[in-house]
């Protein structure tokens, strides 16, 4: 069983979802029960390890090709976060490695590895907090978009993993969170993390963010990302690219925190990275029930955007904060 | 009694409102059921006439007197869009100019005022249409944000009468509406303002702009305006300015169209315009009861922003499209 933080309920509720298969792991991942990249990764993997407890074969051959479509099956839920391609390819590289062992052990070995994928995203953030932390002042305000926070990861965060070690450090710091139309990410997850971490944050409408730089409120941005190309275009939250180019225009530096996960070498840039079209009741209504627009009418509603690389000071990863550019040397495997 | 549709509970309910003193009319402007700046300005305007009917006094003087709370009450309202204060300011001249008459016939006058401004809203739009249009071009995209539409103005609409005027002149445009959060005007009176007039219209969340201008699929900004300063600076609602910005680093035109009474020559820059601070439960909360963030979470919720003249295209007013600049020599008094 894996049992998830139902984030479509937060803030008002507080409830559990335990996924009895690999079905309910994939179902939680498209209804955006468990969401934000690297959190999706984890899930997947542990999904995969969930799937494969279940085979029913007793030799490694059938048991490998018995999990594929339960790989296949998790992979397309979502596709513009990266890190679920990554985490379910590296369950099958792990699943590959130990074709000399009996299946009990390989089931025991899968749930092992994504056990490790759990583990090692929280020590990736910790590590991303650690580099990124230098980049904040005492005293200064920083706006963040969407939840990259202890919710979208295995725990503590990119981005607010980032305004979190700022904060442990002792640095007097104010955040500012979008709230995040049309799923309210910033309001119902970034505003709850940090009122529970009791770091100060002020809730405002995307539509604000602008008249905030103007205003001079606002000294530097930090968003995660979901999936990072080659030449350092970021896919992200929609929106992301709205608050890069208003940042740019007020010369405040725009920071993208993000794992190696989440760097794809193989998409060149980010007119190769699919931008995920989803439904319209988003928009139209407030979760899924309230209406905020007429019935019937057109709208559109992709999930993340493209900011060119060029609107990017740097993207901090485990490994140090590197510019845009830098990031396919840094990370060629 | 003044008769007003309750904008509030626009698209579910069409649904109106009988003010039967000043104080209900001044009630309904404040609490949003009427909003946008001409029709806040022709409603002052038959709260003023409203006001004065219910006036015991017989003679000029002492009726003049006991009007004036009346009209300082309904001017204490909203503090941004100045037609208000020139509604108000109007009714006070024609007031002045009455002194001769008896009671009764000032009260006939007030109310006939009152019409007369209503009546010149709408020919006023009609004006800004027809020069609007002109600015348009058969194929073309239009983003528009907030509601400056039939709703916003004694009717047609100033930013929404431009398009109206395009689409009357048989050229085939779109029309993309900004929700515009908090109190969502742009997703439930200009969606809804168009479906009805068979206008095509997309609905997008705010952050959307950015990532459509992007890709090519805006060619010109079109907005409202609650106050226009002298040096050509524009306060219009929450998220112009950004709009704004997004549209310059695209190259898209950014018009704005306003009637006369809208350009406040005292207001010498948008610094000088008050910028009006709202409930937070607006942010926290759809429609006021349904929460969208964690309780006692802090808000930044400003009303209004200010686009710098530099941003601005051209104003598009009754008398002709003008560079920002030049409002001040063309609408001396």
């Amino acid at each position: 069983m894996v049992r998830l933080l139902d984030q479509s309920r937060l803030p008002e509720q507080v409830e559990f979802l335990d996924c009895r298969d690999y079905r309910a792991v994939a179902d939680a991942i498209r209804e955006l029960k468990v969401r934000g990249a690297p959190a999706i990764g984890v899930t997947a993997a542990f999904g995969v390890a969930l799937g494969a407890q279940a085979v029913s074969a007793t030799e490694f051959p059938s048991f490998a090709k018995e999990l594929m479509p339960i790989c296949d099956h998790l992979a397309a839920t979502r596709p513009t976060a990266v890190n679920l391609f990554w985490a379910i390819d590296r369950m099958k590289k792990a699943l590959a490695s130990l074709s000399a062992q009996p299946v009990p052990a390989v089931k025991a070995a899968l749930l092992a590895e994504a056990h490790a994928i759990f583990a090692e995203d929280i020590a990736l953030c910790k590590a991303m907090g650690k580099h990124g932390a230098e980049l904040i002042t005492t005293g200064q305000t920083v706006l963040t978009h969407c939840n990259a926070g202890a919710l979208a990861t295995a725990g503590y965060g990119t981005a607010l993993g980032v305004i979190r070690a700022a904060w442990e450090q002792g640095k007097k710091i104010q955040v500012i969170a979008d709230e995040t139309r049309p799923v309210l990410q910033g309001a119902r997850l970034t505003a709850w993390e940090l009122m529970q971490d009791k770091i100060p944050v002020t809730l405002i409408t995307d539509n604000m963010a602008g008249a905030l730089m103007q205003q001079g409120k606002i000294q530097l941005c930090v968003v995660g990302a979901d999936r990072i190309a080659a030449n350092g275009d970021v896919a992200n939250k929609i929106g992301t690219y709205s608050v890069a180019v208003l940042a740019r225009a007020h010369g405040i530096p725009f920071y993208v925190a993000a794992p190696y996960s989440t760097i794809d070498l193989k998409t060149k840039t980010g007119a190769d990275i699919p931008i995920e079209q989803r439904n319209p009741l988003e928009v139209t209504t407030i979760h899924g029930s309230h209406p905020v627009a007429p019935a019937g009418v057109a709208v559109y509603n992709p999930a993340f955007d493209v900011t060119p690389a060029e609107l990017i000071t740097s993207i901090i990863t485990e490994r140090g904060v590197f510019k845009p550019g830098e990031l396919a040397g840094r990370f060629a495997s």
